[in-house]
């Protein structure tokens, strides 16, 4: 097992243990939000015939040049018909939007174009061939690419998918998550406190934040601090779950239980603890070829390392190619003094407009429990190790969630 | 009814005809992005005791301000535990981190920073008053603020309220939505295609949106192009739901079918036809009190006002103070050549960084029923009435998904 490794060096690891968890077809309405198993191709044009783009007449262009001209009216045609008349020269067929051109025609000419008397038109205007027609295909062509293998459909793919007439597709099955809290300090919120505990945060922040990334839960656990208790809890939990996340246990007292629990399990520990602030006591581990994320008990180290590790993992395992942690560019707009010699992450808000992104630095302390820290923040700033703090009007790179 | 009205008129209309439809209590977990209908207060400290703040020894900090002292080590506490024994000068009680601080202790000192033997300590530095704990309401106090009302709850805000042992929330209740797509060219994606209709984007389109904006769809319905039977299914829609959503009938040929179809169920129509391009043919009326948002058939058309107008309705509807367009500025990194007299919505996609956020027209041509235009966008770029295009550079208005 390594230890002390960068966050490099464990998502990498992360990335070589790691697989999406298989496939499945879903309806496509059901597929919202999840992501795509393989390429989608339109399986008919679109639109699938060429059709009218205006309320007016389909005519024949020539018959349109020569300026005033007078058209008989021999039929219209609504949305979702087909006309039964053919247009030749001297013809032309009322048209709605969205109908067929009748054969025959090769534009169509507005309303508000013609002056209509006694089953004629007068022609107020020229057009030309193709005018006022959307043509078949001319959207999306049968065959073409219409979304990606690995994209995460969204409204507007399925959309597209609906309208070229696809009723499912097939998406990486969406992994289901356990979690163990972890600690004799740790009650639940519905209990009294006494002497010496606190209540369960990290329960509802990791539950809370799975829900918001649509993720589904199909164990959730406490547990004191007993490693065998942890252990036996942790198999429990990967009977029916595709992965475990546990908070707690990292570092209590002169004993790290977490790794003695995935011990007693026989698990295979993959890393031990990140050069990084907050969030360094971390384990990550593997049994039966499923993933346990053993994140601090302190309440922001965990949702650090949420952030960074777990939900770059879930991300994985539902289908994404690789691990990756988004980062981009912001302008500081106030200051953090204290040194650092380790990679530090604190907590955001991030806003943009057209002269740039700009970001608050949100924890006004730095401890690692400090969770009121965590409210009204958007983003995790990075700071290299060996910082001397930042200030404002500092480019700082962060991690949006 | 107003008629041809800007689209902040049409907002202003909806501000004043949509309520929020009351307010339920959940419980915290369930509470995660629904909007909190009171101020919710910390009922306890946080933390709720005096707390180590490492691993060490519990001691009275004059004690170690001589350099080099022996102390004796008279008791250990785990966290989750209280310790019996007091302190006294002299003496030290082992501590772990999140342990309560024994009585008589005012510091901890490291584990690293003493020599432990023979049941006693050896001090090797010196600490202040106060160093290494956590005091008691130092994160936040009792009674104090923690989430204010109308805020739409995240897992740090869940977070929070947990480990202040709030175990249920006030919220508003969220609606039930009703989609009843219209039109007789349109077919559901199960159907075989036949002469001059089309495959049914819009319902998938919609209620995808519905979907990914977390909002529970209570009715799905498809009616022809008949104002009476669109009306009924309106009746029966709101008979389930809080807000009807339709598409089409909004210029079939040379009637406005919603119209009708309003007009024979005795509903109140509100404002028809907005000045914005895609999307001018818009109905919003009102039902037994309940809104109806009639969107075009255009698929592009229907986006463009579900975002503008449906997704700020039932952000109110949910509890929010306004229905609100938020709008940010982008440097465009394209061009859209084409003048236009009206107020202009394009879709695009938007990138941020330090040195800006910049926009991209996804949308390469302008027809209103382009749906693969929605492709890849992620938000609509708002071009003022009478604008002559915008070219490369340019700073424009952006209205994010």
């Amino acid at each position: 097992m390594k230890s002390f490794i960068s966050l490099e060096e464990g998502i990498d690891i992360l990335n070589k243990n790691v697989k999406s968890i298989g496939i499945e077809e879903v309806s496509l309405l059901a597929g919202i939000g999840r992501v795509l198993s393989e390429d989608v191709f339109s399986k008919i044009d679109n639109p699938p015939f060429n059709k009218s783009a205006m309320d007016g007449y389909a005519v024949v262009y020539s018959d349109t040049e020569e300026g005033k001209k007078s058209l008989k009216v021999i039929d219209e045609v609504f949305a979702g018909s087909v006309c039964k008349s053919e247009i030749k020269k001297g013809t032309a067929v009322k048209i709605m939007t969205g109908a067929p051109i009748p054969i025959g025609a090769d534009a169509v000419i507005k309303q508000e174009d013609v002056t209509f008397k006694d089953g004629f038109i007068e022609v107020n205007k020229t057009v030309n061939a193709e005018e006022n027609i959307c043509l078949k295909g001319e959207d999306i062509k049968e065959g073409s690419l219409l979304v990606k293998r690995n994209k995460r459909l969204d409204y507007a793919d399925i959309g597209i998918l609906a309208s070229s007439g696809i009723t499912s597709v097939n998406v990486y099955k969406k992994p289901k998550i356990a979690f163990i809290s972890t600690g004799d300090e740790v009650l639940d919120i519905d209990k009294d406190l006494k002497g010496g505990k606190i209540y369960n945060s990290n329960k509802y922040t990791i539950l809370g934040r799975l829900m918001e990334l649509g993720y589904e839960v199909s164990y959730v656990d406490h547990e004191n601090d007993s490693f065998t208790g942890i252990g036996d809890k942790i198999k429990r939990a990967l009977e029916v779950a595709d992965l475990v996340i546990t908070t707690g246990g990292a570092s209590v007292g002169e004993k790290d239980l977490i790794k003695e629990a995935i011990g007693y399990i026989g698990g295979e520990k993959l890393f031990w603890k990140i050069n990084i602030k907050p969030g360094s006591a971390m384990l990550c581990s593997k049994y039966n070829e499923k993933i346990i994320l053993s994140l601090s008990g302190n309440p922001t180290a965990a949702l650090t390392t949420f952030e960074l590790i777990a939900k770059t993992t879930l991300e994985k395992l539902s289908g994404k190619e690789e691990l990756e942690i988004n980062r981009e560019k912001a302008i500081l707009i106030n200051e953090f003094k204290k040194k650092s010699s380790s990679r530090r992450f604190l907590r955001g808000k991030v806003k943009s407009d057209a002269n740039g992104q700009k970001v608050e630095i949100t924890q006004v302390k730095s401890g690692n429990g400090i969770l009121s820290s965590t409210l009204n923040s958007n983003c995790l700033i990075e700071l290299e190790a060996g910082n001397e703090g930042v200030k404002k009007g500092d480019i700082v790179t962060i991690i949006k969630f």
